[in-house]
């Protein structure tokens, strides 16, 4: 079995656990999207799961904004791989005591999702459960594919968007604080980048991934399915506005509190030397790909250590 | 938005409503599996969940079984579409308390089932959770989808395989007694009838879906998706070896005991008068197709009324 390279962290020794018992009765794992050729298409697939407690709480979001959210999250899977979605498929489980209604609430938010990028709800499973819990499995198809390897020497290492306001918004649910509201928003609608990464696709994307478990853990990822090192500037990533102040409370600077943050589901893109610009959206440099391996994170040009973002709870 | 009729009771009320909540941001709901146009091939989607307490309980089944199940059951869902499996994506979530290697024991199970009817494990999500929940997302190509709609007047109603094992062995487990072995199979290790299913639309079958809510109320969908009536003779029904002494316990005749049991994930099929015959798996004529609405169970020359089947929990 051919197996991309993972960078440590416990989630990851399970992936490759798993690839190992399943061997070729499993294909390539270890990216977030699968691309399977059907025909004359390249099919792209990924699933993501949502559990109450793990992912969120429900005092914090509304039931629509739970389907939302795990299908925006799913669906950016689709973003990094530079696919156009096609529709989403939602298992959902809810404990006994919710009316009816939920089951309707978390499905219109991941219709609301799928809508917003062009895609439709194919189907699912419902069923009664201990707990709010939502499997998303996500498909599109791919016209030019992007993977997590494919990164060189001498491209550079950009990002889509702002960091750091999926965590600003956390920090403060944790705290019992009222998240500032556009923060809010980012932990709450995510909004998968799907033409962002159409687009970086078609100005020659070397390697993408979102950022769904903090900077510091993908952009690891991207090193070593690449097999590359990645050196990052921490002071060149954009920073949520709301990061300042969350970031003050928690005594870090603000772009290590951006870098740490997890599930703003912005892309990390290698792109070529030769790329031009003309981005319509937010795009900016943070880095460059070197020989060597591993991700080398600086600030104010000093080394900096980081570890990945692994949920909250 | 066009969605296939479904016959009652409350799981196709959430139905029902989600899909008006929808409206045209989801395709036809209602089918257990989605089948969507990419390029020129016809991809079949189906999504089903396994709950800890609702669908087995963890003394019953080895975590490889509760695996194979899982994915069997969507599985199924391919065969009834007459698609032939492409691969799996398993979305999982095991209690804290559990070991690491309970998700490579219960992958192990997924990959096995993919295996056996030629899929792979395309790609999947872990998590931590309350209970032991598998999400299983099945993809396959159709060339000669069948559906639930389009049976007519006139055609033959059959059955593949033997019917009531798997209740069989759940009647067993929830008396505190030791399930047959042949009907214990039936329940941990269900056959997704692949194979019959794609032989079955070269036959010319009309209308087909798996027995996986029993006999009694799977029927009812397919009479609704075709606009006709359903007439079914029970003592036509083949039963599974181990039905007769658990019917006898339940007081029930074994044919009313096994049409009742549901997840022996056989395929109900209607195909034309013209059917010649020639099967080489087990396929029994057990009712026909006539102008109306609705099932109609007969035994004996008398009408029956059954209730589906709707979990243990």
């Amino acid at each position: 079995m051919s197996n991309t390279p993972l960078a440590g962290g416990a989630e990851f020794d399970r992936i490759r656990a798993i690839a190992t018992a399943l061997g070729d009765r499993a294909r390539e794992l270890g990216n977030d999207t699968a691309l399977v050729k059907l025909g004359d298409s390249t099919v792209a697939l990924s699933a993501d799961v949502s559990v109450e407690g793990v992912h969120f709480r429900r005092e914090w979001l509304s039931f629509e904004e739970i389907g939302w959210r795990a299908a925006a999250a799913a669906l950016s899977d689709l973003a990094a791989a530079a696919a156009e979605p096609v529709g989403v498929l939602a298992a959902l489980t809810l404990p006994e005591r919710e009316p009816e209604h939920s089951f309707v609430a978390l499905m219109d938010g991941v219709g609301a999702a799928a809508a917003a990028v062009g895609g439709k709800v194919l189907g699912g499973d419902l069923s009664r459960g201990g707990a709010i819990q939502l499997a998303i499995t996500v498909i599109g198809t791919a016209t030019r594919p992007v993977r997590r390897a494919g990164a060189s020497p001498g491209d550079g290492v950009w990002v889509t968007g702002e960091l750091g306001g999926a965590r600003a918004a956390l920090t403060a649910f944790l705290a019992g604080r009222e998240p500032d509201p556009a923060a809010r928003a980012r932990f709450a609608r995510p909004e998968p980048r799907i033409a962002a990464g159409r687009w970086l696709a078609e100005q020659g994307a070397r390697a993408m991934l979102d950022v769904s478990d903090g900077l510091a853990g993908d952009a690891g990822h991207l090193a070593a399915a690449s097999n590359v090192a990645l050196v990052l500037e921490l002071e060149r990533v954009p920073c949520h506005p709301a990061v300042h102040a969350e970031a003050a409370r928690a005594a870090e600077p603000d772009a290590v509190f951006a870098a740490k943050g997890g599930e703003d589901y912005e892309l990390l893109v290698v792109l070529p030397p030769e790329y031009a610009g003309g981005a319509t959206f937010p795009l900016h440099r943070i880095g460059e790909v070197r020989a060597g391996a591993g991700l080398q994170l600086e600030l104010a040009g000093e080394p900096v250590v980081l570890s990945g973002y692994e949920h909250f709870a």
